[in-house]
């Protein structure tokens, strides 16, 4: 590991929260930059297997794209090899809470994500992404006594309601 | 982006982490030191906008000083990028839990921030801040069947309760 | 600060993931490779300290070993100082959850620790951990109505009962 590498990492970081930060703000052509275009997604330990940039795209837009999905990915503590000059794997772990307001859900989990990431035309970007859940749980909300969704980045425009 | 940029990145980085970090902790002079003089702070979508230093640690201490309000803002997934020798912006990842033991509340939520940074005297400074929510909530504390704070910063000295 | 010594952050923050991972995982033999023989753990306020490598790990697998002890453990905005070019110490944010489906509770919490690393050999390793928490809260599961746990690393493997 020597400083160059270090350029390769920050790159490589940078085209995975890309990806995070356009899923949650539901900006799918930005989204399309993160990935090859053979990519290859397998969600929930394989569960949800998606073959090429469209059809993940497609996947995600579809089950994750309504106003009411209020979505957090997080991820973290990468773990980044460079396994050739274009070519490099990640580790990285996740958590995530999506609050369905017209399911009256909220999920929550804990995942690792096992990713590869290839340089084309010197940039880097997502050729394979899959995770496995440390756990999951559901949640109906309606059941929690008092609970109160208090901002929506889509019905209020990020500000919440409640008074400092 | 070569590695000298790298050591740019890291010392924004760590103004933004010492900022969170004095948040949680209640440090504000501390905190004092992660802003430029005419700082801007706009939280939550531009609610509660601030001008000046000391305009934006009085309301954080004001806010968020009691020691019956326990927080944790945690930033991630940064996307920054140098814009002079001397400025740059950031994107970031929030998400946070307060836990009010004085009013009976948690609230939870996710945000995205949008910063700019200063290098004033050789130093990263942080110039502009303010986040957007992806969504929030609230949800009283005493509803919770068996609910139980176990551990607190300010009176348990950070020791828990529960026996592993 | 130049880009060397970032070369020796990245590989501090390295073994300080592998550490996180490693626990969340239950690999407790990888997770060996983490401290130097002696290295003190001080968790919880010092509530719970071990001496040497064998007493972390033998108490880590012990308290939580089980497969029905689901643990996510994240850490975030490391403050790493180098002190000498083999010593260092860091500041970090933690945030985790345990969902206990054999006992009916999840705890939460949030936490910064504070560490010490020794370079051994050419290798970064902790020397010296623990945290003191902000806050952590404990809830009896089966008193949350419709909660239901839809994902297991351990008997599910990691894949979710949800129908996207």
């Amino acid at each position: 590991m020597n400083a160059d590498d270090l350029v390769e990492l920050e790159a490589i970081k940078r085209v995975k929260y890309r990806y995070m930060r356009t899923l949650d703000q539901k900006l799918w052509d930005e989204m399309a930059t993160c990935f090859t275009d053979d990519a290859v997604a397998a969600y929930s330990g394989g569960k949800y297997r998606y073959e090429g940039r469209e059809a993940i795209i497609e996947f995600l837009s579809r089950s994750m794209g309504a106003d009411t999905f209020h979505s957090s990915h997080r991820i973290h503590q990468p773990e980044i090899e460079l396994t050739s000059p274009t070519t490099a794997t990640g580790t990285w772990a996740m958590d995530d809470v999506v609050v369905m307001t017209d399911w009256d859900l909220t999920i929550r989990g804990a995942a690792f994500y096992e990713d590869r990431y290839e340089k084309v035309n010197g940039e880097w970007k997502i050729a394979h992404t899959g995770y496995k859940r440390t756990y999951e749980e559901m949640q109906p909300r309606a059941a929690v006594p008092g609970l109160k969704l208090t901002a929506s980045w889509w019905t209020t425009g990020g500000v919440s309601d409640i008074d400092a």
